[in-house]
């Protein structure tokens, strides 16, 4: 594997992606018309009205992808060159998934305020900024300050595009194993910036804050502690318990977004019937499948793995957020475009799968439940349908700048 | 005109470039090589050593083109979302001429230093950065610190680019005149960036500084005048001249990088025999070429303009000169370099046209002469010519970090 990731790097040539021409650029007319004299026509028209940048240049279907490299992957900080690899990838999935132009941008900083600053200045050339593996809890006060401060959407997809696909998947376990939203109770491992975007949507879906436990690398996240920071205390409750031994005991769901192996089958056979695992550390999950389904019969697992069932891949999400998001000109994702990704996701997963996607993963016959619980990355309906709830979400919330759909029809994108 | 540049830029879809993959992101398989968990081993290869990032990653053909809109062509300064398209234009010029990836970054500051400070933290993404359209005397402080702070080569292109191609031009125009670089008496009607920077590589070629005569709004720059600021006090002279009336009296050569119709045909008349006029002013020259001709049939005219003969159009200099110093990885773009791009771009107007070329012109013959003093920008050995001899140059004088050519053989971008 290591090999073959390298090589696939680095040729016949090194990276992912380039870059493309989407109009002619052979005869001299051509180039009078794309740069001298000819360009100086929209320029004016973007001096005149700022609002033409979207119909003159790429600005509209143009993503950043940026990074201050702090937090990449699993690997920890190791700076902003060193993440282009994982922005150059995310660029890739953006326009393999949904057409969205997208590039990557690594700032060599990790002062909150350079950042923000850095990205602020340079924001106008883009439709959207989607941030990307930036440590907790800086991530938290950057991507604020952004939102706040930039006219387009900037969206941290460690914390939401994460949220929004675990939520789609655990909404449909939960109906799976016939549990209510509302009175199910959930674990939750780690305390990051992902594992509390999670928290906080699955609470926005119906899920009570009184019902989960978080636990971080001290244990369970309660009132009585006084080391937590504002964002974890958020997430405090009055409870008793203190590990995950204790915390896990009739848990309906576990959520894992810690490190390998922190769940053992001892703890998972303390859990409620049908419980609910989702052992999301990659690439080693918090229990191996194998393990849980040998411990609980009844277990519904869900991994970040792709060589089992029930991935909960960020894929699933972000391009098509991003697509819905500029299709209709929103200014921000707010919400109400989270939760319309949420319930277009795990409704698709209720529906039949076509052949060609089954295909794709050797035949096996897939149809919700147990071991089908959230679409597969290549099925090509999410882009459709994703985007179209998330535009709608957007328009309805009073978000959007333009009518759905305006420069981008998402017909035409089903054969990018 | 118009209308044709603005539906160009609007349809089929907005704008004129777009990311593309090079790489396979099909199946499973694919993605799990592009993004996780394979794009882990790059992210540590990088990590171990930065050079990677040239083996793994897009950065060492990608350029970003950075402007704050100061000074957009001749329009002036209309902020940087105005500037977008032109951007967009250098970028689709950079692929479509030497396979350099370029995207457009429009940062919204007008402070010099938080414009370095953005640039400086973003250019770890990137290969190259091209300065443009960035108001005098600004540009200067901003491209010096710049070159000085960064490990990869900063160039601006209206002060270098058009330096280059001006200076190529020049020579080749004084060769037919018949009159020596050395003894050559030039007026520069213009003081601005582009200006400096002519004048400043044609010293570097041979002029004699005390031959030039610099004219700025105010008249000629001379050591009276108490007004000048430090890049215009440069080349301030010791002369009783103080207008272009009596300033071009008796001189070889005119460069005009000033407005429209400020050489009249007298003064024209006043000048020495087989007299040089380069009115680059865009998109009105400073003397029409037809005017220019009426009044003195020994006159030769370049322009800025693609519908005569002899356009200075940076065209000719910026891809290759790029594409010549990331094929070597080159830190900087040093004096050698340009003087390297200067000669190729010269030497090959001397030679024989191909064929494909004059077609592409209306089949009109092309020959070294007053009507052809320098390559039309569709001649597909610039490519080869002055991107070698730029990549030659930066070996030779040191500012290298890997031998010709690497990454990008030259012959394989013949077809791009």
């Amino acid at each position: 594997m290591k090999q073959a990731a390298l090589d696939y790097h680095a040729h016949p040539k090194p990276g992912k992606i380039e870059i493309a021409l989407t109009k002619p650029a052979e005869t001299a007319r051509d180039l009078s018309l794309a740069y001298s004299p000819g360009v100086a026509e929209p320029v004016r028209e973007i001096a005149a009205d700022p609002e033409n940048a979207y119909k003159y240049t790429g600005k509209g279907n143009l993503v950043a992808v940026i990074s201050n490299g702090s937090a990449i992957l699993g690997l920890g900080n190791l700076g902003a060159l060193a993440s282009k690899p994982v922005m150059e990838g995310k660029a890739l999935l953006f326009k393999r998934f949904a057409g969205v132009d997208s590039i990557d941008i690594e700032v060599d900083s990790e002062s909150p305020q350079a950042f923000i600053d850095t990205v602020k200045r340079i924001a106008c050339s883009f439709g959207g900024i989607n941030l990307e593996d930036i440590k907790a809890p800086e991530c938290f006060e950057i991507e604020r300050r952004l939102i706040e401060e930039c006219d387009i959407p900037v969206f941290h997809d460690d914390q939401h595009g994460t949220a929004i696909v675990t939520a789609a998947g655990m909404l449909n376990a939960l109906d799976i194993a016939g549990k209510k939203i509302d009175e199910a109770k959930m674990v939750c491992l780690g305390a990051g910036s992902a594992a509390i975007a999670c928290v906080k949507l699955l609470i926005s879906c119906g899920m009570k804050a009184g019902n989960i436990l978080m636990l971080d690398s001290k244990g369970v996240i309660h009132t009585g502690r006084d080391d937590l920071n504002q964002y974890k205390a958020l997430f405090a409750v009055d409870t008793d318990r203190r590990q995950l031994d204790d915390a896990i005991v009739g848990a309906d769901a576990f959520l894992g977004l810690s490190g390998p192996n922190l769940l053992s089958p001892e703890q998972l056979q303390t859990m409620a019937d049908n419980p609910i695992v989702f052992a999301c550390a990659n690439p080693d999950p918090e229990i191996h499948p194998e393990e849980a389904k040998a411990a609980r019969s009844d277990v519904i697992m869900a991994t970040g793995r792709s060589d089992f069932p029930n991935q909960v891949n960020n894929v699933l999400g972000f391009p098509f957020i991003f697509r819905g998001a500029l299709d209709v000109r929103a200014t921000r994702i707010n919400e109400a475009m989270k939760v319309a990704a949420v319930n277009a996701i795990r409704e698709l997963a209720k529906e039949d799968v076509p052949q060609e996607v089954m295909d794709a993963y050797d035949g096996v016959q897939l149809s919700f439940g147990v071991d089908y619980i959230i679409p597969k990355p290549t099925d090509p309906r999410l882009l459709g349908r994703v985007s179209a709830a998330v535009a709608q979400a957007a328009i309805e919330s009073g978000v959007a700048k333009s009518d759905y759909p305006k420069h981008y029809p998402l017909e035409s994108l089903n054969d990018v």
